[in-house]
């Protein structure tokens, strides 16, 4: 497949353009193309370029650079622009089936081109088609076509602090929306939230329905495509029938009716519809860091600054400083972009286990280990996409501060991936509370840890791990994931025992649950729930990366990548290595930093065929110059003059 | 003075309105007016007050809240209200000679209202001004009427790379611009940059001068009302009276000649222009995040969610996470808005030592420091808003992320702070090297550490210092900035050491000079810079918090403010701490962790004078609701219903 490609299909993967990165790309010890066949397959690339021709070709998503566009009409083109995706037709439900991981590339080829694109075409087609879907039953796929009976549940927002904010979509165009509300019947007994498909607006004149109060919340920091609305509900009556009853259905006589025994059962069925709003959310988050560190590299490696002598200046890229602030976010991209496919994968196993009907004990457990993976890898990849963005920003200087130049657009549009779905710092409670209870089932009933993907594993040879301390003492032996997974194992097994001893320590001293937990999560919690989740995507990458299929000349600039990302997330957590005894003296400190310069240092020598697969692709979805190969950000303001 | 305000001036500072907020504010135990009077002095909150008042009754400074104001309109706008600014005359000549730090304050005042506002006024009136007034001489203060005669520069830019990009009002209306530009007198010698001053449009039509190419550079990421512009000169012919001749001038026989003997000290003396940006940036970013901070404390003390039960909820602020998210950024607010001022008063002595000719060497010296603090400060102060703009927004969840509630425009609006006068990372080389030349000039010189503003003169006792540990036990010990200072002096003592030998080592080896410092800078330099400033800022607040003018009700939460941004800023560099070996074992890091966190819930339940004063004036010159007491964030949404 390999050699197809190399050799002849020069229409999927071009040469590149001659440009003054030629000298950068000269340099490179292995050949990109192959490096895109490892990472995305043909298959995926051929999906990929159908997307972003079709794109290209279709004068609707043409860019007008410059142009200032006013909030109307730029959700006006993006009503159009989605709607055209939806005639496009690019992914066939047959398709989906057979290969799941064409759903996100959709969103992300959406998301390359425009955040508000992509967002809108996610919040229409799989939150709320999915939502229909997976909580409702055959006569919800109808829907449309039912006529209102006379069964009627009322929804009602008690004030004006129970509206619900934000929803996309909702702000200028929706006609239908699934709310969720408190299930409330005959004599008084409620059932906690359900889903309930509510019509908000006349399809017609887009006017609210009776009842429904419904609008647009206003100009956003950014994604100002998409509209987002807020609702409220004065007794608005709706058919039983509109109630989404595969978790509890309400018969005619109003008698409440569930497949399931008990309320925390049901609870944890419902955590997989929570987890791919999650999911999506990660990939969204690295597309655009995909986007920013592109930029970034390109500006560096033709952009001079100073130099050895008065006379010769060179790219700022050849500084270690410059170096250190960009390579890692590289390294990031692609370990955060192979964790995201594969959780994405979790994610079909998980919901292809529910559309079958499985009540197993496995798929409960899978159910929660991918809510637990999911609710810390959101905040894990919007975080260091919102970093990485600012650093490559900046890294930029002035032009970095350039509208055209797109790094502040890829920042506002990031920047709701922090707190969609709730806070990150609030999502990553739930994941140490995962494992809290992990730990506590150990304790009281002897469990082993055992979870359906493995993450947890390890975690039964704790006190062993406990006993471990960091051993290697030259930059060389460290230039490697393994060292760091071997820290990490470490620095999981340590924060989980310090957080369950905090957390009974603060019961014993009269605390609540609640305000145990809230003591707890700052300076406990909050650090173990990232440190699982890193673990978790460093251990995924290692893996993936030494794997026997791997080209032996892909071999050592993706071991450096792992090493990379590997060392560089686990030196923010030096003070705790330290701190709990698996770090003693000056040297282990700087054997981790100086490892993460080195192999910054050996990789901008040799990463143009990586960072040029992956913007090759983005050029042709984006009219913007600095996109374009030949012309760095400095070539685009020349050709303005 | 305390008591005419407390007692009968209403007027200066009435009391707040009735609303939300009043629970916690009836919780404070001192008198916001008195913590006003103390921080800002009477004729201070007196020179804001008229500002603020201007602005609020002239209709040009009226906002449109929700309109999508065009670029070309909002610099329209932009142009007309910096014009109106110069008309109103706030500050005399005589006044600001009498009360300098008036001029940052109306710097302040302004870039409240609206940043791209502060940075026109700044750049006319303050750089543009006072690079003609401090480098030139008496022929240039009449320049404007001066007429061309025939002894001419030229003035050329060699090829595009060598354009001049990002000059503040130079994109559509700037007359005239100091151009920094090589001189070389017949015979081929040269001298370096020297600063013209030269005329590059029409005052009347607005067209280019012969041979002046000058645009504008297009939209920004935010400050969208200045115009940023370009500019390449070919051969443009300029007389010699517009070299701005301070620092050395040409004869009409075409011979150089200046007033310093050699090309160090006259670079030395040089670097008070440099400085007097860089300690404007310190105030720019400030007042941005007191903005950020006032807004973000207001909403989670207002907006609930979750409680300790189902019926219960409770303001966000309630939680340690939200406390631990904001509160050290208030305490930031408080540290470095008084290092800013205390670094202005140091710049003034500066400059008006180089009025008076005063060519000492303590003047000389006390160039270097200032040069030495703004280059790093510049860099903290701009780093710590960025990051809590972004904290705030995200600690407001969606509420952070819509427009009307300010966040992105600050954030956007200071971001070009961190890039400014060259990249923070390379601002913080000149403080490292400043550093590492006191400490060369000991090893060589046996000279002592002395400095005019006696920053480095701790670093005498600098091998009894690295001897020293950390010593506190318990958390109530470790409440007060002190324990932080001693950590600190510790952590600066040890970084320039490690610094200084890691550097010879590396010329060792065989780098050149330009080599061995780019090796070194990331893992010493860099963190060396950092932890000096952070040092400097924290003794001044240390020491301005503890004099005994201080009223005694005032103490309290004034200390709390001192330790918690010192600690707060030492635990980020806990694992050089252990690194180095002035921590060790578990409890240190504990301790410092949790002192954090009871700072944090001491100060939330009894800052709201604080907090309150401060947004008090702003919501003066904002009419934007969220500044409004009774209307947080969330109440700004029921109005529009």
């Amino acid at each position: 497949m390999a050699s197809t490609v190399e050799g002849g299909d020069t229409a999927l993967l071009p040469e590149f353009p001659r440009g003054p990165l030629d000298a950068y790309r000269a340099r490179a010890s292995f050949s990109w193309k192959e490096l895109a066949l490892f990472t995305e397959g043909e298959g995926m690339l051929r999906f990929k370029k159908t997307i972003f021709s079709a794109l290209e070709n279709d004068p609707l998503f043409a860019r007008s650079p410059g142009a200032d566009l006013s909030l109307e009409k730029y959700r006006e083109l993006n009503f159009l622009r989605c709607k055209r995706i939806f005639e496009y037709d690019f992914l066939s439900v047959e398709d989906m089936f057979k290969s799941p991981l064409k759903v996100p590339a959709l969103i992300q080829c959406l998301g390359m081109y425009d955040s508000s694109l992509a967002a809108k075409y996610l919040l229409h087609s799989l939150v709320f088609g999915s939502a229909v879907y997976s909580s409702g039953s055959e006569r919800h796929l109808t829907y449309i076509q039912k006529i209102f009976r006379m069964e009627e549940f009322i929804i009602h927002s008690p004030d004006f602090e129970a509206a619900k904010f934000w929803v996309g979509n909702m702000g200028k165009t929706a006609t239908h929306a699934v709310v969720f509300a408190k299930l409330c019947v005959p004599g008084d007994q409620c059932h906690g939230l359900h889903p309930f498909i509510v019509q908000i607006r006349d399809p017609k004149t887009l006017l609210p329905m009776p009842g429904v109060m419904v609008g647009d919340i206003g100009k956003k920091l950014g994604q100002n495509g998409l509209d987002n609305g807020f609702a409220m509900f004065h007794k608005v009556r709706v058919p039983r029938q509109s109630l989404l009853n595969r978790m509890g259905d309400v018969t005619p006589e109003g008698t409440y009716v569930s497949p399931f025994k008990d309320v925390r059962q049901r609870f944890g069925a419902s955590l997989g519809s929570l987890s791919s709003g999650r999911v999506s959310i990660v990939s969204l988050a690295i597309l655009n860091l995909k986007l920013a560190v592109a930029i970034a590299l390109r500006f560096s490696a033709t952009r001079r600054q100073f130099g050895p002598t008065e006379e010769e200046e060179i790219p700022v890229l050849e500084y270690p400083m410059q170096q250190w602030r960009l390579l890692p976010y590289l390294a990031a991209v692609y370990a955060l972009d192979h964790f995201s496919k594969s959780l994405f994968l979790d994610l079909v196993e998980l919901q292809r286990g529910l559309a079958s009907g499985d009540r197993s004990a496995r798929q409960a457990e899978l159910g929660r280990e991918i809510h637990a993976l999911a609710s810390a890898s959101k905040p894990l990849a919007s975080w260091t996409t919102q970093q990485g963005i600012q650093e490559c920003r900046e890294a930029c200087g002035g032009h970095g501060y350039l509208a055209m130049n797109r790094l502040g657009v890829l920042r506002d549009d990031n920047d709701p991936n922090c707190t969609y779905e709730g806070d990150n710092n609030i999502l990553l409670q739930q994941t140490s509370n995962y494992l809290l209870g992990l730990l506590a089932h150990q304790v009281h009933d002897g469990a082993c840890f055992r979870s359906p993907l493995k993450s947890v594993d390890f975690l039964d040879a704790y006190p062993g791990i406990l006993d471990q301390k960091f051993e290697v003492s030259s930059v060389a032996d460290c230039l490697d994931s393994a060292v760091a997974l071997a820290a990490y194992k470490w620095l999981v097994c340590y924060l989980l025992r310090e957080t369950y001893q905090k957390l009974n320590q603060e019961k014993r001293s009269g605390s609540s649950d609640f305000e145990a937990r809230n003591k707890c999560q700052v300076s406990h919690g909050r650090p173990l729930a990232l440190a699982f989740v890193e673990l978790t995507v460093v251990q995924r990458f290692h893996e993936h990366v030494h794997q026997p299929s791997v080209p032996p000349s892909l071999r050592a600039v993706l071991g450096r990548l792992s090493a990379l990302y590997a060392l560089w997330s686990l030196s923010r957590h030096a003070a705790l290595l330290y701190r709990g005894g698996y770090f003693s003296g000056e040297q282990a400190g700087e054997v981790l930093e100086s490892a993460v310069l080195a192999l910054c240092s050996q990789l901008y020598k040799n990463l143009w065929g990586a960072v040029l697969q992956e913007s090759k692709v983005l050029e042709r979805a984006s009219w913007w110059p600095e996109f374009s190969v030949n012309k760095p950000v400095i070539g685009s303001l020349k050709s303005k003059l």
